[in-house]
Formats: structure tokens, sequence, C-alpha cells
């Protein structure tokens, strides 16, 4: 299981490559809610995500040996150009599976930044087949999306990022798909301030994460469909145990509430952000979650979206 | 005329009351124009825009017995929000007035921080006459959008700012409208950095600027068009001898250069700017201006646009 000592190795390791991003906040969104949020830009990560630092620390975690083989993955989007970007900066080739459905935006990015692609078709089976084939041709050492413990541990960073540059938050909401962002970051979270509570949000048409944790066991998602393309995932077994472990509570949100946070990020914020990114904020607006009069810290996921297909 | 000791009072004046914006680069956006970009975020100054600054210097430098009187001033929009908020930070009251052609969000703005807003027809002698009977109807003091030295300097901190953050700036680029920006920030700039050149970025329909500058004369605007809403006004007495004194040159650039910056904006830097605010970097896409290997500075001026309008 990753611990903090893996996420202080991983900030360590990884500190000369990734962005220490800003946080944010917006005195108007703070009237609206009764709160103090304080966002943490990870759409300005490099790559416009997170997963830049789960990837970089997976690679930079590879002996030359292993390195040189190249490594490979599947994913829609943010990991594919986050690993894509980490190997080339570490001398290395990338292969990707991507679905045919991936948001172009994605898809140019990975290829933006060396990524060899292999289309496959948009479900689980169709990726995992690709992918085998891929690693089978290539010899290259698959980097996955979340269920990893050195990408666990490097998502982990964005956490202990946060409680350094606000140490007093009441509260952490983070958006939950494989779990890789909300596993790292509860770790991080708990032990720096085990009294902030955390609370992963997830869409209510991808809420596996959600029936998962109320049930105890992991129950994956059957054919999701939300609006946040970067939370189709299901929880893997190298995220739920850390998940049930650290999390306070895992709450749901309908892809109505999360266009209207979406457009309110843009408009209060001056951010550009994914759908995913404005899951949390779409918990606060709908009243899933009670912050009144508390700091709550929002880690903004992405921001790579397809700007010619704004959702309002 | 407007000094440089002028504008050092003013950052003393309004420190507390102004964000300190911070500066982005994009990786991908350098190696397109092959130079090195620092674009200063005014589209997240309070109010979104570097507007905020002017109008709090102008409101700053009133005793109590003019401040007690209120404020009046006629903008299109950001102007207009940022004298609102100013006005009701120092206790007093705000009348707008504001044409009828004034972008949604801006209107929105200005009426959420509390100003008081009078419609007119989208002419210049229809907001005269409009300001004219709301002076005389409330005893307001006019604050205009830049033709004021108490404006203009405000909006030279953000020079001043630009200058401590990159010291060694080849060259700074801003959009012109009516000239308060560009006049303080060259102020400004030339003071701490008499090499760097300043180049003021105009569209071409609405070029009053350039003309003016090439003429030596001010030559006024008639029936501008152009997507850059915030740049449609023309200079004033007291923002062109400034510009004739440090603006090394003015360029224009049509409205399809400047939607394509906007798209950049947006897309590289996951930055929310208005149309305004991508007239330099589009000067810089359509080679108007040559930045090889120039390390450049570029004012973002603002963040206020109508989302679901947006012109792609």
């Amino acid at each position: 299981m990753v611990t903090y000592q893996d996420i202080e190795a991983a900030h360590s390791r990884i500190d000369a490559y990734v962005e220490w991003t800003p946080v944010f906040v917006s005195e108007s969104l703070n009237r609206l809610v009764g709160a103090e949020l304080f966002f943490k830009c990870e759409n300005l990560q490099k790559t416009g995500s997170f997963k830049f630092r789960g990837a970089t620390n997976a690679i930079r975690c590879m002996d030359e040996e292993t390195l040189a083989k190249g490594v490979a993955t599947h994913s829609s989007g943010n990991h594919a150009a986050a690993l894509a970007r980490a190997a080339r900066e570490a001398g290395t080739r990338c292969f990707l599976v991507m679905p045919t459905n991936a948001p172009k935006t994605k898809l140019a990015a990975a290829q933006y930044y060396g990524g060899e692609v292999y289309h496959c078709k948009p479900t689980l089976e169709a990726r995992e087949k690709a992918l085998q084939e891929v690693l089978a041709k290539t010899g290259a050492v698959f980097v996955a999306p979340y269920n990893n413990e050195d990408v666990i541990a490097g998502q982990g960073t964005c956490g202990l990022e946060m409680m350094n540059q606000n140490p007093a938050l009441d509260m952490v909401l983070t958006p939950i798909g494989g779990g890789g962002l909300t596993a790292g970051v509860s770790v991080a979270v708990k032990e720096l301030s085990p009294e902030t509570r955390i609370i992963a949000v997830e869409p209510a048409g991808a809420d596996d994460a959600f029936r998962s944790f109320k049930a105890g066991r992991i129950i994956p998602s059957e054919n999701p469909t939300t609006i946040a393309d970067g939370l189709l995932t299901s929880l893997g077994e190298k995220t739920f145990p850390l998940i049930q472990q650290h999390v306070n509570d895992i709450v749901t949100v309908n892809d109505d509430a999360i266009v209207e946070a979406m457009g309110l990020i843009f408009q209060r914020l001056k951010l550009v952000v994914e759908p995913s990114a404005a899951v949390p904020l779409a918990a606060v607006l709908a009243d899933k979650v009670d912050v009144d009069q508390c700091r709550v810290g929002i880690v903004l996921s992405g921001g790579n979206t397809d700007l010619d297909k704004l959702p309002w």
C-alpha cells in the first residue's frame, strides 16, 4: 500500500519536472457558496492535468534497462498525454492505446508529445486486447493509468502541495474515476492533517466508486455515461483499499450540475477546465456536501476539453 | 503628463486593493513562435481586467468630500465594473452609462458590483449626452475610462509589476484602444528598462491609434468594428502624447487572427480571455511583430467574455 513516505519520495523525485501549480480563490464563488474555496490548479500542470505527476514518477522509478524498453498504456486521454511527455523527457518511447471516442484535444495532445497511438473500440475489452497486442509487439512496459503504486504516489504529491500552500483546510474535495488521484491525495492529506475531511465526488452516471465504497467491495461500472470523460473508469485493487481507509465519504452529482459548475469556473476563475475538474464544485453547488463556513480545498484536475464543443 | 513617480505612487496607493497578477508561460506557444512569451494575467485581476488598477487609483486619489459625491462614467464594460467595485470598496456610489450593445457578461458584472446603470444607444454622442444628464442629476464626479491621469498612472502599475516579475524583457506588447494601458505601461517600462521595445497592437477595424501614431495627430475612429469590444474607443489627449513619446510602434491585426490567438490562449494557457486580450498574440502569430528569439511580455488585458458566444 502506498504510504506518505512514498509520496514524499515521489515529490523529491519529480520536483524538477512538474509544476508546483498555483491555488486560486474567487471572492464571488466564496460568497455564492458561503465557504472559502481553494482551487488547486492542476489544469495548469504540464500536459494540462495532474496525470503528469503520476506518469513522471512511474517513469523516474524505472531503472535504465526497464526504461529502454519503452512504456505503454491505454487511456482515453490525460494519462496518455502525460505518459507520452514523461517518456519523451526521459528519452524513451511511448505506445498508447486510445479509444476511437477519445476527445480530439486529448488525442492531439498525446500525439503532440510524441506518443505512438493505436486506436481501439471504446470498450474495456477492446482496450485490454489492444494493449496486450501492443505489449507483445513492442516489449514495452505497461504503466497503468491508476492501478499502479508509483502512479498513485505521484498523484499524491498534489495533496502534499495543497496542504503546504493552505495548511488549515477543513475539507478536501477530489473528483474520482479510477481513484489514483483520490487515493494519493487522501494519503498525503490525512498524514499532514488528520482532521481534514476527504470527500470524493463522482458523476452519477459513472458511480462505481460510490457503490463500491458503500458496499465495501469493488463493483465495476457497466456502460457508464457522463460528460466527465475523465471519470468513466472503475476503481482498481490498488486504489480501493486506500480510499476505504482515508476517504470520509463519496457523493455523486448529475451532469447538469457538472456543466453549471464548469461554466462558473470559466466565468469566475477565468480558467479553462474539463468537465471532470468541475465535478467537486458541482457537489458544493448541488448541496451534496455541507461546506458552510469551511475552508475547502478543491482539485481542478485538468483543462483538456474540446473548445468547439463546450456544453453550454 | 504622467511620470514614473506617479506610477510608483499609484502602486503604493492601490497595492492593498489590487492583485499582483501572475505571469504564465507556455512551452508549446514558445516553440510555436520561436520566442519566450511572458503573459501578464490581468484577466485574473479583480473584476477580470486591468481596469481595476486605474479605477482604484482614481478613487483613492479623491479627498473625502469629492468621494462622497459618488462617481460616474460611460463604458461598454470593463471600466464600468472596475469603477463600480472600486467605488463600493471605498464606500461611495457609482453611476454608469452603458451602451445597449455592451456584452451581457460585462453589464452583469457592473451590476453585480453595485453599479447603477443607465442604458444609452451605442454611439459616442448618445454616451456623452447620457453621461452629462447623469452628472447633472446626481452630482457625481466623472472618472473617464482612460483620458484621466490618475487612471493612466493606475494602469501603469501593471507595467511596473511586469518588469519586476521578468526584468530582462526585450519587448512588451499591449492591446490599444483609448490608450490608458499602453500609456501607463510604456512610462513604467521605459523608466525601468529603456531598451525594452514597446509595441501596441490594435484591431484593423478600429485602427485610430495606428493612424494617429503615423500622422502625428489624433484621428478618431468613425464606426469602428471589431470582435475586440474593449478596443473600440479612440485615443485621448492625455494618452496620445505619452504614446508618441514612449511607444516604438503600433501595428494592426484582423479579427481572424484575433480569434485564432484567443483560441490558442484558451487551449494552451488554459485561461479564459476576452478578444481584446488576444490582440497582441495575434500580432505575433500574424508576423506583424518580429519576436524571433526575444523575451516578450504580453498583457492579457481581461477575461470578460460571453461564454455562450465564443467566436469559434
